[in-house]
């Protein structure tokens, strides 16, 4: 009565060397999204929305970004900081957007595609602790930095590089985006994202990302090759080292995402509705913004939306709320044909059933959201105060297993199977039939972390839990990690570049 | 940068001495389902299934129904077992089955409808052993099973109880039975499973039912108030005990879900479409022979579909296999406009990180897959071998979450908050806006098990863990329970039943 069978011993494949893992690919998503939304509802949000932008506006803290706000049209407070928008601009600027925008790497095979029904995963990033079994949790340093960046290309499930897996703290703020830059440039091959924090650093990335891949500005500008995560400062406000970021970005056509930090009781009303409607209203002035300082450069429409614990204020992630919000604002983002950014989040402080439980509603809420562009898909805990190395390897099992739900189902003669289930007949086992055999290494998805011995098998083994194999798995992945093969001219420009610029002090604002 | 905000304190309310859950209510899901078949492939593993029933036809194992069958016209090979349809005879059957049927249990609050949009959630059922982090694992006994129906009692996520939460293997086979449902029908005051384990036992519990309800056969007839789980015995045969409880509900108009135990690579083609064809073509059928011996009796369509892992012949679930079966079930079901049940299935043996990403991707699977019935909601593990107590608080913690995600959004002008944006204004914090205050107890979903609170504090008051929370939280549901207000003329004519078949012997076969 629906309980396991009891197994029938095969010879296991031989075990080669490496880590059992998917290949590298590039994923879409034929499902239709789930649509939480009714279409009434989303133009009701959209409306509410832009009536914030025309009445109450929002604060731009940058006296260069308020001057091309003016010029563009934007009503300007004199003397002050507050920006409103009359709706019109705020949707033909928005409407300048790509719909899709590709990214590019050192390495043409890691090109990814963001918009439309492309499906790209991202590792944790922003992280200033890590943690592991071996050594706790502890504040990040440049060595973890690193080991984190050989999982982030060990791992063929992470398409690309977030943000700085973990702040580096212990190099000094001036300087460390160059060595963070230098590493994430040299140690991966996949596309990589630079932070707002200041027009110079998005300089010095443009800079490199050019000497990495051998080419020019203008070649950047067309096949752009790292991207930006803008957040709002929740409620109406966007500060200056963020919008210095965003417009030299912009200037050079690299993509940059607007994600509002939403917080549903706390940066923002404490209904859904209400969250989202303020997360819109800001994304689209960030984006129209974007578009006011470089028509037609990439943006992104980030959804963040999670809610507190009215209890303590805590923030909390993967909620029902949480899971509605991605939902909703993949319907927005689709609604203004913009590549959507969502997250796997979670608020566990350890790597057992409630991190996974948070992380999958996350999860299926940005995959079945139609999300694009997922960040803090391996390794982020803790509502992002850890990045952890046993929650990394978590997370790629369940990616893997979404990427492996997004491959459509085959019905064709074949797989219908009409002749295996004639060759078996009533009662008999299809583990010996023809068909069976024929699939024998492909049929179905291989687990990476996932133990299916039966519970004496996986006792006498040493009863390891999730956790526990999850340490075995990213020691493995550090120990076989290989620099990807580099032009070791650019591989030179690369750190020439780190080396000038770090004996020059590095930028001018910490 | 999308780190956590540092919680503001605010004053705890007050603890009640109960559990804080979710009240007692029943679900919609308004949503889309998800569908991961074309309308075409649909029609595709439907005409295959009816092929197979057509050509190789299906093992009736009892005479009495195969007397049946070919009374309505199916093709009984001379002298054997097998049993071919004539697709039309089929599809005029199967069209018979009501789109839903509503349950009834002693209580009229707990009437629960199976059909349309309507989603109810069980507990595990027939594991042979139980697990809790204080005992561990061991064979199950009665006293576990009381203790587990105490929970599935005093969960108010716990619609229905799905068959015996844990066989008490302690009591006689030959009245286990009675015992069972008697404490079933006493103890908890929800709809019922009875298992179809020959024409005896379903007999009993028929008999059992209308004395805990004071009803006659008639009136259960019209209200039903107990199901079975019929399991085909996968590839294409169906037993002598299955079918004889099948004619027995049928007899009754009790709704029996015939569910295939179509594990892909074992029971059933190693493809996703060769075991959907298996299970439909298994389904259909019993569901048509339900419709033979009773016409317009309830019926469900149960999917079960999931893999094995071919390396050992282990079963798995919870695999990008299983959900995608599960999505494809839904869509299989709502061709027929049956009820359909899936389940909440993994095989992890602790109760960890696996656990919890095994069980969201089934209940992702069956609840976007539209169903109506999902068994082994709270508490399965290891593949059905194991119900485990803190599995079954881990569940009701993610089923609970599960019930928010289904209500919907609500988007007026109230909700929408643009009088609070206005109140708050640009770099302001909604915790203290009037808006957010008048929702303060009720914004946002309670959690049950998820703990938000920073690490430090975490740590310091234990560390922890998932399972170790779940832990406290069962035992604390069971020093809580209270048996449910009975008429005690019901509630003795129950128990004199049973103490009546107990000296009779209880039922003739083992």
């Amino acid at each position: 009565m629906e309980q396991a069978v009891t197994p029938r011993r095969r010879p296991r494949r031989s075990k080669d060397a490496g880590i059992q893992q998917l290949p590298w690919r590039r994923y879409r998503n034929h499902y239709k999204p789930i649509e939480v939304l009714t279409e009434e509802q989303v133009e009701r949000i959209h409306d509410a929305s832009l009536r914030i932008l025309e009445e109450q506006g929002m604060e731009f803290l940058d006296a260069e970004a308020r001057e091309i706000l003016k010029r563009a049209g934007a009503d300007v407070e004199e003397g002050g900081l507050r920006v409103r928008f009359d709706r019109g601009l705020i949707l033909e600027s928005v409407a300048k957007t790509p719909s899709e925008v590709t990214l590019h790497s050192r390495n043409p095979e890691r090109a990814l595609t963001f918009g439309g029904n492309h499906v790209n995963f991202g590792c944790v990033a922003s992280a200033p602790n890590v943690n592991d079994l071996d050594r706790g949790r502890r504040p990040g340093k440049f060595d973890d930095y690193t080991a984190l960046l050989k999982l982030v290309q060990s791992f063929n499930i992470v398409h690309f590089m977030s943000g700085y897996p973990v702040e580096p703290a212990d190099l000094p703020p001036t300087t460390r985006h160059l060595d963070a830059l230098g590493a994430a440039l040299t140690m991966t091959d996949k596309v990589i994202h630079a932070y707002s924090l200041g027009r110079e650093r998005i300089a010095d990335a443009i800079e490199l990302v050019c000497r990495a891949r051998g080419i020019d500005r203008d070649r950047l500008a067309r096949e752009p090759g790292l991207f930006s995560i803008v957040n709002t400062n929740s409620p109406l406000r966007l500060d200056i080292p963020m919008l210095q970021g965003l417009m030299e970005m912009a200037r050079h056509r690299q993509p940059v995402c607007i994600t509002p930090f939403t917080l549903s009781g706390a940066m923002a009303p404490a209904t859904i509705a209400g969250a989202l409607t303020l997360q819109n209203a800001e994304a689209l002035a960030g984006i129209a913004f974007i578009q006011m300082v470089s028509p037609g450069s990439p943006a992104l429409y980030g959804g963040f939306t999670s809610n507190v614990d009215m209890k303590s204020g805590a923030p909390a992630f993967g909620t029902p709320e949480y899971v509605r919000a991605a939902f909703a604002g993949g319907q927005l983002a689709r609604r203004y044909r913009i590549p959507y950014r969502s997250s796997n989040a979670c608020a566990a402080n350890a790597v057992d059933g409630q991190a996974a439980y948070e992380s999958e509603m996350s999860i299926w809420g940005a995959v079945m959201g139609g999300v694009n562009m997922l960040l803090h898909g391996t390794g982020w805990m803790e509502g992002g105060l850890v990045a952890s190395f046993e929650k990394f390897v978590l997370d790629v099992e369940m990616l893997q297993m979404m990427g492996e739900f997004l491959q459509p189902i085959v019905v064709d003669e074949d797989a219908l199977g009409l002749d295996a289930i004639r060759e078996v007949g009533p009662g008999g086992h299809f583990f010996g039939a023809a068909h069976t055999l024929a699939r024998y290494d492909t049929a179905f998805y291989p687990p990476i972390l996932s133990d299916w011995r039966n519970y004496e098998t996986w006792r006498e083994a040493g009863a390891l839990d999730t956790a526990q194999r999850a340490n075995v798995i990213w020691k493995r992945a550090a120990e076989l990690y290989e620099e990807p093969a580099m032009d070791s001219a650019c591989k030179e420009a690369v750190w020439d570049f780190v080396e000038r610029r770090k004996r020059e002090g590095g930028v001018s604002q910490a």
